[in-house]
């Protein structure tokens, strides 16, 4: 089928991108449940508080947003009843930068309450107070010592800026192989930064002995602008520099273009956990996650989700998922206009590779507990 | 000046309705400020907590929204100052209905803690965390003992839902001196119950010697059908009447509408507050507020709003600030086709009367210690 076709049926570019990323998000989610389940269960070893702390660090809003709170509080319930202990109240904190459409979760809550009340006997779920906190993770949100569970799936990999002194990175949009080596350091250092903030942030906001469990989009390999992690926007640069070629984009503003992303490998995030010292590291693991989440399909627990269109085109369904994030940031900079003719292009690439070789995004996911 | 042209003058009713609730609000919040300086003095004197909770239900989202919450900190500050206590860190919960635009309050948290910095040596404010709670607050909404000052202004006469058993309040949409006995009763045990719950609900969340401080609109006088906090809906209702007559708006329609309000006495307050028995009662106050909040223009402290219209045709104003209560509750029941029509005949008959009666809104102020 023709890409002109594929955007035609589907109302154009998207309209969809909600939907996709949330079945790649939960595809995530599930693979790294029995990380969270464990820090749970260890967190409940030690502690049974009257009022437990629980905070998701770049929520979102979309249909994935409650669905680990739910999950934790199901399992803490279980747990203080196979122990006898009371239920604590859960105090949920749902944390995303300012511009999130907080109203959109809120508009949800009702519902979610509800349906996580009938999985309790005679609907008489715990007391669970639910709180929206718009800032920037790369900083203080919480007051000190009030958290007993932090938890962050596919947000920090994001940097609280574009690094400084990449200016000569010509071409690219992110690392890649043709980047300068100063290009590479200034992008590992931001990592290095705030990720170091990150922990210190959250050591003091988290009670002695509190759980963390990260999930950050990054790579296995130990290069930094391995294929892995950097294919995705090198396309997405072949697409910017065709249309530099064609005069569409200035080269200028090609040249003053980078993505603020850094995808750690493992051992760049056990580095800076054990340089900042607050935490204990009681897990690391990789997973992969086919670039078009549907390709594995039968993994997926689907539960409620309106899930119609078991099939969609591939392309199609990662041109969306990387549109809903890339599209801000091109908007600011290249302006609205180009925004159409520079996914169109996308989704032309990403079908001919696709088509033609393997494609996973990675996964870092780490669990830790502050130190006393 | 005739009505008509007022409305095109303006743009349509409607799109001013922010600015002038702001003003009424503001002037609300100037009269009740040495009632929550007591409060927070007296509850400075007896704990300086390591985190301090502070409430505002029924926030709403306009300029007034962050007012009291950052007089409130700066008095704190200075307390602390004065007897060499070290700065708690404030976590600061706003709260409404989940329908609230809490997005519009989130953008603007960036500027207000910029501001709010700036009033400290050196831009150098304390540690505030914020925090949206979209909830009724008739029913739990933070953990127990979470809070030490609670705020609520111009919120509480709205009651949970519109009293069962008033089907015979006909030609009304509010107590009046013509409605039945058994309507009043109903609107006031509707008061009583929600009121109660509230108050049952907040002891629980505060800690011991917390503070709340409370504004509703009410009334001085014993009669519940008063003028003082009846007329201004049963003018609402003479329009309302009128489009029934010319077959505008259906009897039965009309019949079946009543506004889920009540605006209780001083002394229906205070027994409340004694019968559900968890609080002390500190002080106890009535102040009144001109419909059109600009007549009272000389005592509002203007600050930063950008009041470009010191003065505004009065009913204009009352009738925008009342549209923006009304307007959800009368779309949600007669259709949105009518609204144009309803405000447009309340502004002639508010001019009417506004140029003939001094018309005044009536707030009850209460503030209150929890029990130990």
């Amino acid at each position: 089928m023709k890409v002109a076709q594929v955007l035609h049926m589907n109302g154009g570019i998207g309209e969809t991108s909600y939907a996709n990323n949330s079945i790649l998000q939960k595809k995530v989610l599930s693979l790294t449940k029995e990380m969270r389940d464990e820090a749970i269960k260890n967190l409940c070893c030690i502690t049974f508080p009257k009022r437990l702390g629980i905070a998701d660090l770049g929520c979102s809003s979309g249909p994935n947003t409650l669905f680990v709170i739910s999950e934790v509080i199901k399992l803490v319930e279980k747990l203080c009843k196979e122990q006898n202990h009371e239920s604590p109240e859960y105090q949920v904190f749902l944390n995303d930068l300012p511009g999130n459409d907080f109203n959109n979760i809120f508009k949800s809550l009702d519902k979610f309450k509800e349906k996580l009340n009938d999985e309790f006997e005679g609907g008489n779920g715990p007391a669970c107070f639910f709180n929206g906190v718009p800032s920037s993770f790369y900083g203080r949100i919480f007051p000190t010592k009030s958290l007993h569970f932090i938890h962050s799936s596919y947000s920090l990999q994001w940097l609280s800026q574009v690094p400084k002194g990449v200016e000569n990175n010509k071409g690219n949009i992110y690392m890649a192989n043709t980047s300068p080596e100063n290009v590479l350091k200034a992008y590992y250092e931001q990592f290095q930064r705030d990720f170091s903030l990150f922990l210190k942030c959250r050591a003091e906001e988290l009670v002695e002995r509190g759980r963390m469990v990260l999930t950050i989009l990054g790579r296995k390999s130990d290069h930094k602008y391995s294929k892995e992690c950097c294919y995705i926007w090198e396309l997405l640069a072949v697409a910017l520099n065709e249309m530099v070629l064609e005069g569409i984009i200035m080269e200028e503003q090609m040249d003053t273009f980078n993505i603020p992303q850094y995808t750690p490998s493992p051992s760049e995030v056990r580095l800076e956990v054990l340089r900042e010292g607050s935490f204990t590291i009681d897990c690391l693991e990789v997973t992969t996650v086919h670039w078009n989440a549907y390709d594995d399909f039968n993994d997926i627990d689907f539960e409620s989700d309106d899930l119609s269109k078991p099939f969609i085109d591939g392309a199609y369904n990662v041109t969306n998922c990387m549109r809903a994030v890339a599209e801000p940031l091109l908007a600011s900079h290249f302006g609205e206009a180009i925004i159409e003719e520079v996914f169109g292009r996308y989704l032309e690439i990403l079908a001919d590779r696709m088509s033609k070789e393997k494609t996973e995004f990675i996964n870092v996911s780490i669990s830790m507990t502050k130190k006393v």
